[in-house]
């Protein structure tokens, strides 16, 4: 019998190849905010909001290495370390909650050093005024000195859960102080298409809502209102 | 048979008239902080404080514009919009627990053309760096760039359960970094009043504590602390 | 351009076609308790312990269909409805996270009809008394009166993240009091197998641990422990 | 000056005359789970999930008391049993949150004895097996054994916010295991109507669905769903 | 240079002494409920609202035998299995936040063998059906099916803070629906009468209010509300 | 009959004694981050993570004055600040969890007045932009304009539980972005020296890192983690 870890998110395996998105892609989406590509993704790919940034100014956006932590354990992120490319982001989910500090500033170290971009964390990390020295963007769903340990496998660049959103290897990974947005690779290219084209289309609508038009009349929003039921008393 | 949405927050209404609380007074209460002024409002009318500033240095003051939005539905922020004049801020409830981002840059754009200043909503919000750029105050109780549709009617300036605070149109709504208070539009003179009367007292506690009197003799507590028990033990 | 929402979960859609894990293994998973599954899983697969039965006795494992929701909103469980089939079981997340009330006594109703054997749903439910009459398992985050709309398209049996964990339609859903657990329809007759073996050997123990042999001479870790340097002190 | 605590909220007041909702419609109410009135309220006037009935058969329907504590100070209600008449229910609502344990099985016979039929409170409470033996429904957002002390006054019959419900002295309280809804005094008639209507309307409804009809059907939603772009996949 | 692990909470330590309380004293209290025994304590010694009983009738008394953790990992209750003796509870801390499922129905089997009489958990049970049925009381932060490792030292009989309290092994805990309280093993018997005493005079006001006596003449409450400003409106 | 306030946490208790760390030991300490010394520690003495700097550049160290409040009163800081010598910061624990604003300015200023250097507080604070303006490093578990009153005793210098961690009068309690950790008096100079060793070695490692080494290879992890069953895929 093949071992029940045959899963589509086994555990003890570290998979090598990882079809990252295209980097021309990923550069055109790295313009915009995630709250634009969102939409442009159809309002999918987001994580819960209790990711947050470590510091206001943290922003990034590259490729994903996944990872599969164990609670209070943060050996994987060494391994991760070694399949980091220039360009990388790492993703890290944990097989249950916790807020233990998995990554510091040494961690943070190593992984510039390979040429990684930021972290994504559904976890603790400490050591936070280093990394926000280093202006290395961490998102996290909490901050705490608590240390972890060394002794459990978990896995590297498999597909994760990571805050609510599911993550490949080599999809686009984009964060801001709006959240984080996950960008399947092979739709990368269209998703900044669309991007962009919303962008261009909300410079317009910025300028005309700045001119004093209402929001009621740009988007013709009363017809439907009225229909829906909407009463004005005065 | 009346609808029973004849309720005191009927859905689908807009009141188009709203007593503001005096701009003098307004302007009055705009001079002290959030804590102040929940002390001499008798230690009432806070919001809960899951309502924070979107960046530290936030602070508004002004006459509310009430919303009744319906979880994951923006639709009424653009109808209040319309009903805000200089001076005003919005203050937004929701029928239901959410944290998706109801509101953003373009939204902002428009208040700001409106005359608002600033915005109190239980849910979330998005477009944060362009906010805090912007510098239009925000507290809310989320950040997240979750999108938010528009197809169901809430209500505008109805009174509303604001974070556990009841706003009725017009009150003066104060936040800062203390957190957000509320003061009932034909209060908000003697408020102000009795806000100045205490930071005029404060002033002279600070004075004495800074020089190294104790509170403890400033406030002649020795007396009720040993009538209490209290023991001391060398 | 192919719209973004050819994504991997896109909105809008219902998958008429379901993969559905095989209904001799489903009943032999049907035999186990979650806590021995997800073991027998490689410790993967579980959701987020906020899935909470309604009623202490629920119970339930079946095939899923799945759903996703927008927040407030129940459209998509009534076209869901239609794509059940005896021995299913719903799977229902949420683009968002909500408590809103949206599956009572009705939705049930037609749900038996239908020869579903439960929901698991991250968001609230309500009738729950009716629900615990009818005998329907339910496995939800809150429990909730309030009402939700039909408004938004969501989709029906795409994968889904329910409360952390992946489901893909067709794929095994076991719930009970201990939580709920995900197997994946190629590995349901392999965890099955495991399940029993597990199951066989801890009767076996429980006999001997009643006895009041000591798990750590059972499982020898008298000598692990001490190389990892654990002290007894009289 | 006034003092500021001429608020609506005003602390340290008992009004004595409450204008209580016609006995009749409170009657009428109590047939009805909480679920179908909020329904017949045109979706409003729920109290938050957190505030969970302390056993699983607790139910109870009444016109209000309400009563404004101090966090983890109880005194207001022994002020407030003595304004119970028969058919009330206390609501009790607290100037801060607060999981301290305010009433127990001593309140509870004291309550009792005026003819109390319940309490709804967003705090702790304790004895709850005393509670449930007697068969006192309470709603709490707690179970705690913590004590509270008696040294601060708030008020009773005042209007209060709790749970994020506005609720005024007389109003129609009904709670069950779905969560607690308040009815507007002036509204209780109607709104019994409306529930009654509701019910009738769903027992059909219920038959239709037993029998295999598909909501879809029963609710025309096909042409809609069309319309909103929903697309089915083989 | 010796360890800093020489801590008061040292981990990797088994005291196998324990000051157990006196056995007289520790049936008297297991006479009364929770909320009389923090009472008696001077309202001091509960741990937090979140520990809650597995099961509504789940209650236990007796010596504590300490325990402290590491997150998702069982392995020192193994080791706390053999330090049982009858009359003993187990408490059982960890050194973060952990809702993993560190216990069962097997280690339930070892610690009955033992004579142990329940279990206080800061983490998660599993295998709660079972628990119920041998009618073993377990108290816990969470349920989930979420297995745990042996990998990490924690200890056993070190004094431990669990759940905001205090416990030092032999130490006398209780625990009912309302909660639980731990008493100092040299405080147990005069607790125990404190209680005793409470109880009694419990039982006189209980048959006063349960005859109509308000609480504001019973304890005297009218003249202090009076001087504390309270106010009565017609 | 003693009290059975005799006990370790014993209310209305004043106790002018402390036994405070060695100053050389504390200052060595400053010198180190949390996480620093919590590794030193040997991995204990943390605070639970909610408990964050009010401003983000807030750090303190000193010994400790400790202090038992009640909910939503703030009495004992008053007494504790008579306790003060320079170099002490203040720890205030809660006997139930409170978020109002126990600690504002004034306060502040007596504190500083006293060579207080900062406090930590499981408990809310307020008049944020001061304390922020005057350097005053305040780490809290909340933000609150809530007031508090002066009613209740608490204690002043006996041991507490400050979120998770026990902490002795004189305990040394380093605070900073990280988290708060409490060194016990008589382990400072010991954990002090660890401290140091720890980041001398980190120096050497970072430098290591920082040049592309990676941990797998600096830590000898390759072969624990291949014995462990790692497996790596192309």
């Amino acid at each position: 019998m093949t071992a029940p870890q045959a899963h589509f998110q086994a555990l003890g395996v570290v998979h090598r190849t990882v079809h990252r998105a295209d980097p021309a892609a990923v550069e055109l989406l790295s313009r915009h905010g995630v709250s634009t590509v969102h939409e442009a993704m159809g309002r999918l790919g987001l994580m819960q909001p209790r990711i947050r940034p470590i510091y206001p100014q943290a922003r990034m956006c590259g490729t994903a290495i996944t990872v599969l932590l164990q609670p209070g354990d943060n050996w994987m992120l060494h391994v991760a370390a070694e399949q980091i490319q220039p360009g990388d982001v790492v993703v890290a989910a944990c097989t249950a909650d916790s807020t233990d500090g998995f990554f510091g500033d040494l961690l943070a170290t190593s992984f510039v050093s390979r040429g990684c971009r930021g972290l994504v964390i559904d976890g603790g990390v400490r050591d936070v005024r280093d990394l926000a020295e280093m202006g290395f963007p961490v998102f996290s769903c909490a901050i705490h000195a608590k240390g972890t340990i060394k002794a459990t496998l978990g896995s590297v660049n498999v597909p994760v859960v990571c805050a609510g959103a599911l993550v490949h290897p080599g999809d686009v990974v984009l964060a801001d102080i709006d959240g984080v947005v996950v960008v399947p690779a092979h739709l990368a290219q269209q998703v900044a298409e669309a991007a962009q084209a919303r962008e261009d289309n909300e410079h317009a609508k910025r300028q005309k809502l700045a001119g004093g038009t209402l929001g009621l009349d740009m988007y013709a929003m009363r017809e439907p209102l009225a229909k829906a039921g909407l009463r004005y008393i005065d």
